[in-house]
């Protein structure tokens, strides 16, 4: 069956299904909100669930072969095992908290996956309106002009990006702060904007030099973005060295410069938290 | 001389300053920079002087009795004291890494001070689009519809913006990330877009709940977003505890019901960064 679509096919309908979405997201960005509680510092709304019903609704009749996986699907019924085959891997609200707060940077990301690698990627902020595409072997662009991520070469003057996440016991937020105080004294500076998704794109567009995150939700949030990161000669890797893996709810990603000395840093950091 | 004018009019000219100046900051955003140092982790670019040069020659055009304080000027004459007089102090380009590195959170920042009270603000961030403004007692704007303080009262639920600012030595990047971890257990999460005045905006129209932010530069960072945060039914005071002094390097802010609360968790978070 996806031998009949071409990949850039498989864009043009993703960016459909990102754009209904977006719609949706853009008015509720303006209402109020009606919050259901996951957890202490992690929310899901109304936007959130009616937004992977309308992205997965428009693949589906698209593509009715593909398969599916989705964060609030996969909130409901456990993330389904990641096969060879078409998978299309949706978050329909990526910054939830930024949503519920009015914090503008919120997207929509949407993957797809075949033999289990990233090929389609698209990732749509439709507050500021920055829509974030990518084709394995055809380039990353942003409003549809190529981007590619920074030249930095010197860690020092790079500028990092990561996320506190959502889990608070001490040892996990022991760790995080003691990873941020040994990067400090390295980087020119941080930030923490709340959508890994829209970090990725950060790497491809050359707004951030490093982003790393640990912990984060599920491959939703990365399938998107990270065929960007590459597609722009960026670099996806695990943050504990070795090779990205989807399904490991941990990313890395640089500049094509940055990711040994990035790595060598961040590992004195683990060892000041064990310390 | 002033007693000539309306505030609405010291608005008027310095939102069309503002403007000048955003056209400028879009123009080098999206060009090539070349960049000066001040120091490891400080920039400061071209852009920023010629802005700085171009809404002091506005200002002072309309208002030639009135005082002025700029980033730059200060940054190569020191900073004058602040007095009574109708004061104008202007960073030109609030966000000066953001600036260098493509990430949209920058802005202009323009305050006036009578009596060496907050009296008109205008923060202008020209790559998103947005004008905040605020002039004593006649409310604050965003783009021109009103804007409010979130209503949150629950420190759990409250998203917490704050900044690692430029200073590495080792006391105070390891007071910052303690301050950090002890907040970490008592917020839903926290943000760092590297701009303070834009911060400020952030708790004016409710995106954030809480703001601190400890070193910066000067009265610039503060001077335009003070008013348009307490116009808004928000506070602005001291980190410390006490009234907010605008030429203290040092401010905190919140919606109308999170400052005590804030206070004492901070106050928490400084004890264990000395233990």
């Amino acid at each position: 069956m996806s031998s009949n679509y071409s990949l850039s096919e498989f864009l043009d309908v993703a960016v459909e299904a990102a754009k209904i979405a977006g719609e949706a997201i853009r008015r509720g960005f303006y209402e109020t909100k009606h919050v259901e509680h996951k957890g202490v510092v992690d929310l899901v709304t109304e936007t959130d669930k009616a937004c992977e019903e309308l992205i997965f609704d428009h693949l589906k009749k698209n593509f009715p072969t593909h398969k599916f996986i989705g964060e609030e699907t996969s909130a409901a019924l456990g993330t389904a095992e990641l096969t060879d085959d078409p998978t299309w891997i949706v978050d329909p609200l990526d910054g939830t908290t930024n949503f519920v707060h009015g914090f503008p940077f919120i997207c929509v990301s949407i993957g797809l996956t075949i033999e289990k690698v990233p090929t389609v990627g698209v990732v749509y902020n439709p507050i500021i309106g920055e829509l974030f595409t990518g084709i394995r072997g055809q380039g990353a662009f942003l409003n549809g002009n190529p981007i590619k991520a920074s030249q930095q070469t010197a860690l020092v003057k790079s500028l990092l990006a990561t996320e506190v996440g959502t889990v608070r016991d001490k040892s996990t937020v022991d760790a995080t702060t003691n990873r941020i105080n040994s990067l400090l004294f390295k980087v020119r500076s941080l930030r923490m904007s709340g959508s890994c998704a829209l970090n990725l794109c950060g790497i491809a567009c050359g707004r951030i030099d490093i982003f790393y995150e640990l912990g984060f939700g599920g491959p939703w949030d990365v399938a998107g973005g990270a065929v960007i990161v590459l597609e722009a000669g960026g670099l996806v890797f695990d943050p504990h060295g070795g090779e990205f893996d989807i399904m490991s709810k941990r990313v890395a990603a640089s500049n094509s410069h940055l990711k040994d000395v990035f790595l060598a840093a961040l590992k004195e950091g683990e060892g000041s938290s064990s310390s």
